[in-house]
């Protein structure tokens, strides 16, 4: 039986990746882990380090689906907002919380390292929000309402989506199967839209590759019903694995 | 003087890369390409192959900002939608185009393959469109109010941008300079405040790294005005590069 899955959204906020310095790798990562435990990243964005634009998408997007995850501007310097703009969102009190403090007292006394004023700002944590280790740097993220937000540097943010994905409850994994068909996309489009239409249950994606001067597809079944994908996969190799 | 750079936003659209199967390149190789041809990407969005989704991505995104570019969902198979959505946002008729339906009769006759049914899904062009060119696979791209419809595969987006971007007049490239600085962000994070308070015609951005066992910040500082980012470049050289 299929199942509803949860839906989410993530929320990617900086500068450098609309500008073209940085290449996001969070998004992708996201991706695949909501996709094996059960949730369903239904859309993504990307904003600016800009106040009201990041208000204006955490308003809409944790409004829209049943979780909002956010990536950037959580550090210590003049353009990481995010913290501030996701309090405003809400309308929540904003400020330095004793326990963000704390955390990050004793990490900068391990390491010799004073807690500036600089990095203080990384213990503004809006009131109520649950604070999200950060086993790399200590500078905390954190989970307010149905929004978990987290750092942009790639290993603080993997380490963070672990210790958060637990605490949600997902639906089913979605399964999949693919088949690599050795001809045009265009020859098999139509096999592939009539099985779509007769096994709404399953998602049949295509997608065509062109290597060594040959076209070629990856045909991939996906469902949270691995009967209707085995049914799918055998009309599949019917149709196409011994040249037909 | 720092002029006003064109807007533009990026709707990524494919079910592929929402599931993490497949990671999106297009988004940073327009960010760079718009960056160097001197216009502003100021968000981006990734939706499913869903049309009530992209029709309204596009009417938002469209509305916006002065240019909207999309990647995928034009190939020939059932979930290729995004043409037929887009027509759909600015209600406009959509069918087979005589001058795309020309295109690929001869790309295929060329091929020595078949013009069929499904390949001639992709011939479907909004009315009053212009045509983008493919020189990989032929089935066009289009233009239409200010919207560029572009394929997914990263070859052809990337020859898609390059035959449209000539057409967009740009505004002053943005110009940068970096100074890489080995000391924790938190230590640089209050020079770097005040002098983008005192430099409000440049962006500074500050990037984190952690590198052999050291902290690191890349310090990237971007405008139009290239002698401001001279100015700051020095205050930093000033500040940080002789390990002050």
């Amino acid at each position: 039986m299929t199942q509803t899955r949860p839906t989410a959204a993530m929320l990617v906020i900086g500068d450098e990746i609309l500008s073209g310095r940085t290449r996001d790798s969070n998004m992708n990562h996201l991706a695949k882990a909501l996709t094996e435990h059960g949730l369903q990243l239904a859309e993504a964005r990307v904003v600016a380090d800009d106040r009201d634009a990041i208000i204006t998408a955490v308003r809409h997007l944790s409004g829209a689906w049943d979780y909002l995850f956010t990536s950037g501007g959580i550090g210590p310097t003049h353009d990481d907002i995010t913290a501030e703009a996701v309090a405003a969102a809400f309308d929540l009190p904003f400020g330095v919380r004793e326990d963000a403090r704390a955390l990050l007292q004793a990490h900068y006394d391990r390491q010799g390292m004073e807690l500036n004023e600089a990095r203080l700002r990384m213990a503004r944590i809006p009131e109520g929000a649950c604070l999200i280790d950060n086993p790399i740097s200590a500078a905390p993220g954190f989970s307010v309402c149905n929004v978990h937000v987290m750092a942009g540097v790639p290993a603080i943010f993997e380490a963070m989506v672990a210790s958060v994905l637990p605490t949600i409850t997902g639906g089913a994994p979605m399964l999949s199967q693919s088949l690599r068909v050795d001809k045009g996309e265009g020859d098999i489009a139509d096999t592939l839209g009539r099985l779509a239409a007769a096994h709404p249950q399953v998602s049949i994606g295509s997608y065509p590759f062109y290597r060594n001067g040959a076209h070629g597809v990856n045909v991939v079944v996906r469902s949270q019903d691995a009967a209707a994908i085995d049914a799918v996969m055998a009309e599949l190799h019917r149709h196409f694995a011994q040249g037909a």
